[in-house]
């Protein structure tokens, strides 16, 4: 199983794929996709479309993942993630893959365990989850975070939950 | 000169085109794209994105013009405008299209001569500026408006100005 986590915002969206091979998550590949604030918005929505859809092009994913949102600073930033969101959405619609949407708090808790993870708790355990050499961006990570919440609530779940205590003692045992 | 008007909603996006003949304003097309909220929002995104398509490519339009948006009634509703937003305005981009965005209250100055101009006074405004038989429903009406907005500040605009003066005239004399 083959999953795409996105992370959409208007400036940056982040986007990372992972296989679930017999429960073991591998990386496959992750990004981000920036695009400058002074370029109108709908070209930058156009290349948002258009290198998430090369991504689903040529890495098949078997579905999507994508995190739920409820707030934002301002109408006006909801508006504008709404944009990116539903573009990245539409990307998924055109694949017709299907797509998952999970709550902030529920893809947290399935990569650190708690709800209320930072960032930076998130970005250490989607390394040490993908044995990636390099801690991720913030917004790959938080995409790779929302696939591997989907694999996690998926039928090989036990697996990637055994991974996840894993990985929380290694990181306990090298800041001991 | 053929414009595009476009009043995106996650429910309801209406659309509308308009040529300025020499400064005449001719009706050509309107109408609305509903989708079953009980259907998913990615496949939901993708039926907006695909009959706007229909739109534009079958009546291929020289711009578009949509409203902007700076407030809606909560941070929950902004983000679903967004989507519905961010996809039309991918549709426009994709087409290569130039978009230009206008605020409400433009619009009503534009097509009824007031910014705080009611919904229904801009939907007869619009039927009598564009001599159809029948009120335009809500949703085409503000699409047909912001393509009328568009006409109104391009190079026509004196032209479409004495039409929204005698329109408004003859409205006048009809009320008496």
């Amino acid at each position: 199983m083959r999953i795409l986590g996105i992370d959409p915002g208007s400036i940056i969206t982040g986007y990372g794929v992972i296989d679930s091979d017999k429960g073991k998550l591998v990386h496959v590949c992750d990004g981000s996709i920036s695009t400058d604030s002074k370029t109108p918005l709908h070209e930058r929505l156009n290349i948002i479309f258009d290198l998430l859809h090369v991504v689903v092009r040529d890495y098949q994913p078997d579905a999507a993942a994508i995190e739920e949102v409820f707030f934002a600073k301002n109408v006006k930033s909801a508006i504008m993630l709404g944009h990116a969101r539903g573009v990245a959405m539409l990307c998924v619609g055109k694949a017709r893959l299907p797509l998952f949407e999970y709550s902030p708090a529920k893809i947290k808790q399935s990569v650190v365990g708690y709800g209320n993870a930072t960032k930076e708790q998130v970005q250490n355990m989607v390394k040490a989850l993908l044995k990636m050499p390099k801690i991720p961006k913030a917004d790959a990570s938080d995409a790779l975070a929302a696939a591997i919440c989907h694999i996690h609530h998926s039928r090989h779940s036990t697996n990637v939950a055994l991974q996840i205590e894993d990985c929380k003692l290694k990181i306990l045992k090298l800041r001991k």
